[in-house]
């Protein structure tokens, strides 16, 4: 018997290839920028640089923080890898560092920092606001900036707030606002606005340069259609018991499960300390493979750190050490976020923080 | 100007020595081990075995996985290090070269396991099952097993399911089978019961060895009553913009808040990426300090994976650079994970978990 006691995330380079092939098509002649802030969100962002930097010819990456871009340099040595949380007091370090980290300045604040503490030979990008509310420069900020302070900027940004509903109103409101900004203060200079679901707003949306995130990971960006994207997650956790639970007897913290009916139980060594979220107490499922079939059951009880407790009374091969799929392409990772009440992003980016996980 | 771009997670190591301290006396004469788990519940397993190990005497410690133990073999070298998950195919390298680490065995299976495959001079921990029906042998389970068999064993464990709720039925119920079971199994070596919460259900609920975790970490494991424990985990992240929304705006993906009058609002740098959950969208807090004043405002919107933006119409002296509070003794993780609807468990296990957090 093979006695197993770990989580195993498997991360499928060939279809995050295909995923960053296909958008890059959509896109046009945008140049593709690959989104790998968040450890690309959760998957591991210097792996997925090495696969698209060697493999892809991928040569602009976006991070969140600076210290993220410091842990891809070596592995794509000759990228441009854009910033979005900025500079300031508490990476300038990090930039002085690594002269492929490029700033993206979204405030007045942080532009009269920029200019105290230039970089030689880096043009930052400059993000602009148009609706999302979030960073940027407000118009009323870019009437201030002098013609050299406007001339500081290799690239003009902003980001789409409802992009992934392709009727929203917002979409249109802000390709406007973004057009007249970019005419008025950036005429010369490549624009990006969309993320991977801006993409499939059409050519007006795409500009010079597209980030593609979400949807190089298999996330439906586009979720008022079926998913364009293969699936790139799986994650799946070996049984670690089995057992018989009786009638009446509850199950887990705070005795949340009760069983009307003598059930066959298993527990599987995955919790939210992996990231999965507890959310999906007495509401997710976890899967058997079975030859080619796929079998259902049901997470039963409080998720709790380590591990999970399912109701297997149907599952009638299972044993100890086999492996339950908590996400695969038979039911993605929107599929358990949808379950858990939140959205893949945030599944993903919890999952596998932890050095339990085998990856592959 | 000070520009900051990272969120700070601050860890109070005298809270969390003297946490440790008011346990051990409420636990008598038991033993006291730490719980380590998930990275000490997200805080860094390191840095707490360090600081309990050398200041504090812990020569006892509890995690989930092997090769969590290994990362603090160095840092409490003369301690045990009990695995929960137990020993298998996928960990037993680990523990053939770390000694200091145990195995909790929970099933007949990973019994047999073990049996081919035994470490020389180690007797591992027996985990039975009472109740909360997790791991664990049951009492069939355990009539199957030889006198040679019983032998075996260093310490006997259960769990309780329901010890935060000190009138619950289940901890008399789990406490009486956890009894007969002992004395009918393992007359004569150590037990342990009670995690943190357990300590306070009596001395009956302390045995031999309790283990200690939530509490440790400031999280009131005794919910019923005020928290006895002092605060550990400062939460802060700092203000990258501040501006006006006018009236009618919208905020955040998918434009969840819209502004009835002008607001002023503040981009903070902290978004789910960094572990605080998406559920606190349009419903969380946080704070600033004004002297000796703490201001509350509200998170307006979503919830990114970078970012949050707040209401700061009423706190007058902000400025890009302050840092606002997200947690902190005035307002406890806890209350975040009330107000995420979750558990300060879960809430503190995300947290920390990528590289962005500066520490302290």
């Amino acid at each position: 018997m093979n006695i197993l006691t770990r989580p195993i995330l498997e991360i499928n380079y060939d279809n995050l290839l295909s995923n960053y092939i296909s958008l890059t098509k959509a896109a046009n002649e945008a140049i593709p920028a690959a989104v790998i802030k968040d450890d690309a969100y959760g998957l591991g962002a210097k792996s997925v640089a090495s696969v698209l930097y060697t493999r892809a010819n991928c040569r602009h990456f976006f991070v969140a923080h600076a210290v993220e871009g410091e842990k891809i340099v070596e592995n794509a040595q000759e990228a441009k890898i854009y910033v979005l949380q900025g500079i300031g007091n508490d990476n300038l370090d990090v930039f002085q560092k690594h002269h492929q980290l490029i700033p993206v300045i979204s405030s007045p604040e942080m532009f009269a920092f920029w200019k105290a503490n230039k970089l030689p030979d880096i043009k930052p990008v400059i993000q602009i606001e148009t609706g999302l509310n979030r960073l940027g420069f407000r118009e009323k900020d870019l009437q201030k900036l002098s013609d050299d302070d406007l001339k500081e900027f290799s690239i003009v940004m902003s980001h789409l707030a409802c992009a992934d509903e392709k009727e929203h109103f917002m979409n249109q409101r802000q390709l406007e606002q973004f057009t007249q900004l970019k005419k008025k203060f950036f005429p010369n200079i490549p624009a990006s606005l969309s993320a991977s679901d801006g993409v499939f707003l059409g050519a007006d949306f795409h500009f010079e340069m597209v980030r593609l995130g979400a949807a190089l990971y298999g996330i439906n960006s586009t979720p008022y259609r079926q998913n364009q994207m293969r699936n790139v997650v799986t994650i799946k956790a070996p049984i670690l018991q089995i057992t018989t639970l009786p009638k009446g007897e509850f199950v887990g913290y705070s005795a949340t499960y009760r069983a009307s009916s003598e059930r066959k139980i298993a527990i599987i060594s995955i919790g939210y300390g992996d990231g999965l979220p507890r959310s999906l107490s007495n509401v997710g499922k976890v899967f058997f493979k079975n030859k080619e079939k796929i079998e259902e059951c049901r997470i039963i009880g409080r998720v709790s750190m380590d591990n999970i407790i399912c109701d297997i009374t149907n599952i009638s091969h299972a044993q100890v050490g086999d492996l339950a799929y908590i996400a695969a392409d038979f039911y993605t990772i929107d599929d358990v976020a949808r379950d858990a009440g939140t959205i893949a992003y945030e599944l993903i980016s919890r999952i596998g923080k932890n050095s339990r996980f085998l990856r592959n």
